[in-house]
Order: structure tokens, then C-alpha cells, then sequence
């Protein structure tokens, strides 16, 4: 009985679509608004699925509550009102685009699952909206 | 062309997360203010998803008015303003949690897709929304 | 520049609808479900909506991590994951319908919005989801 | 590093569900007020979903800009405030059901898809909300 | 203490905006795409206010299941899955269009309101959402 | 027949809260991640709501593609993709909170609503949500 169980998390933060090594003209041209130099921002939404058979002592893959804590005291403590491109050592050197924030997302919460449900789960998804009407998802492959 | 067709559904439940092989301290320990002895509860939001090829003459894997009364009087009839530990029979004895809820879900749908779709689907997923932020997923495996 | 400034914070509860001077064949008459002895329950959803002008120095009429604060404090932490029957003591003696609900949030959060605010708000209106379809509003009059 | 990129787009259309070999009996008998001969509407909701590996100069599997002009130009221009049965052309003697329309949309766009992620993605699903209860979802298969 | 109470119901209905006084050319002037001859439609999503005050032996304003089946049984069962020019008959020599459709929803609920309330409410508000981003809001004046 | 009529528009923006006056020590008491130095963002929903009688020839208080035009042109050109501190002329030397914003953007639209509306309309309400839990409104007065 193998079960999906999700969490959805969010933060705020700005940044800019910006790749040093272009000229700011290339820059404007390949990402429009979006590399406005004095950046820009989103309501970003978070959600992490893991899977797992349930405990059956307690009907749980995962203690809800332990995979929200994972998530904000290594995730959301380091982006929320933060600036992707500046402040976060993880991106530091990448595209601060959702695709690559998604596969940096699993590599910082991947190591924890195990750990965290005692066992049980593994990390399957990391779904990154960066709008309601954008959003991209890492499987792990 | 395979299909996948959902339908949404909701109901309103009181539930405890409990283990009453354990000390109410364990309990407390291990659920926090889920475990509290007098209930709480949720809005839940029940999404069914069926999979089938559609009949050329109508469009339709399944007819969704039949999925969605299906679904009514079979589950929502039976957990729809209901605690989820004492009223319902299919839970008695097991975990009120959402994980043990889907799969249960599952075990009382799966029967009646093949007759409710004329042959055409079979049961692809139950994804059960405990709030807007924590829900689960069960495939079937 | 009277500006409306709205927070919204959320809980779980179980209730029923339950006159305890009636019968219980006219508590069901008179509720249907929402009766059931072994009580059912929801997710809320509480909007605060505070009114005035806002602080030259700061752009506040209200500092929102405040306002969220006092909500948490004063009433989310007595209500989230309680039987708001059996549970929550401003509530003892009262029917518990989102009206009554509504009213009495307002009671608890109406003497702290000033001091809260620095002089600057009063307290416009507690509107109170019970469902994403039935909610309740009250303005204090 | 395989992500999956998603874009939401939306329309406004009219349609009936019909068998036009049928009298007009056994399409009510069918389709119920579905079939109302002076026709119904929705709000459509669209996710297209695209996968691939992001280009390491952008961070990008595709530029969502031009895979939302893609989806304007080839699908929401055709059917937005149209009658899904009598004028949109690639819709002609089929079913207007939702099932039938992700069918015919994933036709639409998959031959786009290559060229417009300069090769790095290809279509992954189409998935069409006809209201936020009932949806349909194609994977090509 | 004066409660303001709200239930939203939905519906899905074809229509267009079209003068029969005007030129077809006038029509597609001034309405653009709404004027499509062939119809288009929406899911409409509709909101209706009642204030009172609640009765202390209920908690309540109105019955909320009795405010749906009044709102399902006198506007829904007319415009749900129907044409509003052809099929609804108090819109017949009217514009379709949801300013008109709200004052004319008020007409028909106002008289019902306070039998159905016991005399506790009268009608504050009818809200009608076209699309998630235009709605219209009628207050009886 | 007095009708409000609403429409929704979005736009993503970097910001910061910060006095220019106060040490940066003050800032970060007073505003917290909020004055993060290098900037935050948030996807702002606008809901700008008119009053008046309808047009008989049309059912029209208002055009909504005017008016969706009206707030684009005027407002969403000026702030989407932007820092609201830096890049947008009628925020400079006020606090970018949403708050101030609202205001301004009554400022700017207040004297185009009864042209774009042929005197029929009124501006009523500027609505800002900077996150789905905290909101503004503006009224004009």
C-alpha cells in the first residue's frame, strides 16, 4: 500500500531572469521583463510529495507536521523575503529560474526523508509554482 | 487514446488521530493536538480519477453524473457529517488518518468502476485533501 | 486615506449543531447532519479586517505580523484542533454556529485592535468561512 | 535533470453534448440537460504540460512566453467565446466532450513543441478543467 | 448583532450580448467576441447575502440548507445548463448580461427571503461572478 | 439600479519596506524580512470595482474589456516586472506598502472612469492583495 502524501509551503522573493556572461542587450531580448536589472518578484508556492507505505501503529508515511518543519528550516528560512539571485547560497552561481530551484529544492530535502519518516518514505516530487498559472515539477530524473 | 477523467467531491468530518493501544500521553506525544480526545475536523475534498478509452458515441469514458453519484453513495452518504472513528463502519478499527482513508476509498470504489463505465475505465487514483495544504494520493500498488 | 486592511488566518474544529433544551428527535428535525451526536467539522477560514490611516513613516495603518499574532494568540490557539462544544471556554452555553462564532471573535479581538495598532485602527469586520460556500460576516452593529 | 513545465491558459465556449444519429429522446436520455438543444457554456481552464532538460545559458526547458503565445494562437483563438460545435473546424462531426477536446488539442500543439523549445522539450499532457469539479487529462497514449 | 450570511451556488450557462435593435456590424462593434452569433457561455458562480439577526434557539439567521434549495429550486433549476437569451423566461427582451442578471436574481429571491428566515432576514447582496476575474454585485437599490 | 461591477488584474513586483530616514538597524525592527535589503516580491492581485446604472442598449455599466484596458495601460504597464521602489514614478519617496499603493492607484484611475464608462460609472473600490492572507481595500475617502 503504497501511499503519496503532499505538503504545500510558500514564499516571497524577488529575482531576475540574468545571465551574467550575456550583454544586458542579449539579456532584455532572451527574457523580457523578467531580467528587469532591478528585479522583480512572486508568491512562490512549494509543494513536496513523498511515498511510502503507512505505519500502521499511527496510519502515517510521514509525521505531516516534522515534513513542514524539513521543508521551512531548510527551504523556506533561506528564500522567504530573500532575493533568489543575492542572498542564497545555493543559487549562487545559477539561472534563478523555477526549473532550476525545483532541482536544487530536492538535492537540499532528499537526504532527509529517509531520516524523517523514520524509514518509511522517499522524496517523490517537488512542485514549484511560480505563479498560479506557471509552474514546473522535479520527478528526481 | 487513454483518458483520465476526475471528478471532485467534498464532505465534512470529525476525526482523532489515535492509537488506543497507547497511553493518552503517547497519544499526545505522537499526534500533538490531532489526538485531542474530543475531536476535531475538516473539510475534505475527494478527487476520483478513472482512466478508459471514450466511446465514439458519446465522448465519454465514463458519464460523470454517474461517477459523482457513485462516489455520493458510496462514500460521501457514509463520512459526510460523520466522525470518521465511530461512525463509519469501514473504518472501525483502523487509523482516521488521510492515508488509511484512500486506500479504504479505493477498496469501496475499484468494484463498481468496470459496470458504472459500461466496461470502458478502470480506477486510476483517489487523492483525498485533508486541508488545502496537506493531502495524499493512492495509485492502487 | 481610511484604508481597510484585511488578514486571513485558518483552524480545524469539530462542532454539531445541538440545542441542548430540545429533544434530540428535534435537534435532528431542526439541524439534519449537522446534529449528529458524534459531531462532524471544518475547516474555517477567519478574515480581520481592520480600518484607518496609515502611519506616514511606516505605510501601515496596522502592522500585519501583529495582527496576525493577536488572531493566533486570542483565538486560533483556543479553537484550532478543539470541539468548539466542549473545548472553548468564551463558547460554553452558546450555540455553535458561525454567526455566534463570528460575534464572539469580535468581542475578544475588538479591546486589543487599538493598542495593537498604535492608535492608528479600529476593528472593521470578522467574516467567518465555514465552508468555501457558507460564511457569515458581522461588522459590529 | 528532466523538468516538467506547466502553463495554464483559459476560455470562455459554448457547446451541447449530441449525437446527431440519435433522435432527440435518446440524447436527453444520454446527456441529460447536457444536451439542451439551445446549447450550454463553460469557463474552460487548459494546463499544458511540457518535459525536458533546461538549457544551462537560460535555466529554461522552454520560454513560457512562447509556449503561451503557442497555446493562444493554435487553440484559444479557435474556440474562446466560439460555439465548440458549430465553429470551431477541428471539432467537426466529433463529440464536443472534454475528452474528445484534449485529444484534439494535444494533436494541435504536439507538432510545435520541438521548434519551440529550440529541441529540448516535448509535450507531455494536456489537461482541460470544464469545471473546477470535473477535468480530463491526456498523455498522448 | 446583525449577521450577514452567504451561500454560494453555481451554474453553467450559454449566452451572448447582443442589441436585436442594432446591425449584426453594430453588435460586433460594441460587443466583440461576446456577439458570436453561435453563443458562448460560463460557469457561473453566484453569491447570495441575507443579514438578521440570529435566533437564539438555532444560532441562526436563516437555515443555510434552506437558502440553497430556495436559490437551486427559483434560479438555478432556470439558468443551469440553459441558453440565458432562448431558455430563461424573465430574461426574455433583456440583455444577457450579468449586471442584468444579478438585478434580476434579486427580484425573484427578494419576495422569498423572509418566509423562509422565519422573518429574521432580509436580502443584503446577490454577487455574480462571470468569470474568476469580472463579477458584478447587486444591493437592492 | 445601482450595480458594482469588478474586474481583476495581476502583476508581479519586487519591493522592499524601508525609511530612508531610519538606520538600517531601525528598519529591520520596525519592518523584519520585509526590509531585506535586497528586495523581496509578491504576485499582486488588483480588483478594481465601478458603480453605476446599466445602458439599456448594452446591460452595460461598463465595458470590462475597457476597463481590463484602463488598468493595464495605466497601472500594470507601470509596476509589473518591476521594483516599486525604484522603477515606478508615482511611488517615489513614498513607503512601497500596499497601503500607499492602493491609494495611488485610485489617484490614477479615478479620472478615467467616467469617460471610459460614458459617464455611467464611478470608481468604488480599489482592492490589493499582496499575498492570498493580507489585503487591502481603498474607498476613496
Amino acid at each position: 500500500m503504497i501511499i503519496y502524501v503532499s505538503r504545500k509551503e510558500h514564499f516571497n522573493a524577488a529575482h531576475k531572469l540574468y545571465n551574467p556572461s550575456w550583454t544586458e542587450e542579449k539579456n532584455i531580448e532572451m527574457f523580457g521583463p523578467c531580467a528587469n536589472v532591478n528585479w522583480h518578484g512572486h508568491n512562490f508556492d512549494l509543494i513536496v510529495t513523498v511515498k511510502g507505505e503507512p505505519d500502521p501503529d499511527t496510519g502515517f508515511v510521514i509525521d505531516l507536521k516534522k515534513l513542514s518543519s524539513l521543508i521551512r528550516n531548510n527551504i523556506v528560512e533561506k528564500v522567504d523575503h530573500k532575493n533568489l539571485n543575492l542572498d542564497v547560497d545555493f543559487m549562487h552561481g545559477k539561472m534563478a529560474s523555477t526549473e532550476i530551484l525545483a532541482y536544487e529544492f530536492w538535492q537540499i530535502l532528499q537526504p532527509h526523508i529517509h531520516k524523517v519518516s523514520n524509514g518509511r518514505a522517499k522524496l517523490h516530487s517537488i512542485k514549484l509554482y511560480e505563479t498560479p498559472r506557471n509552474y514546473v515539477e522535479y520527478l528526481g530524473e
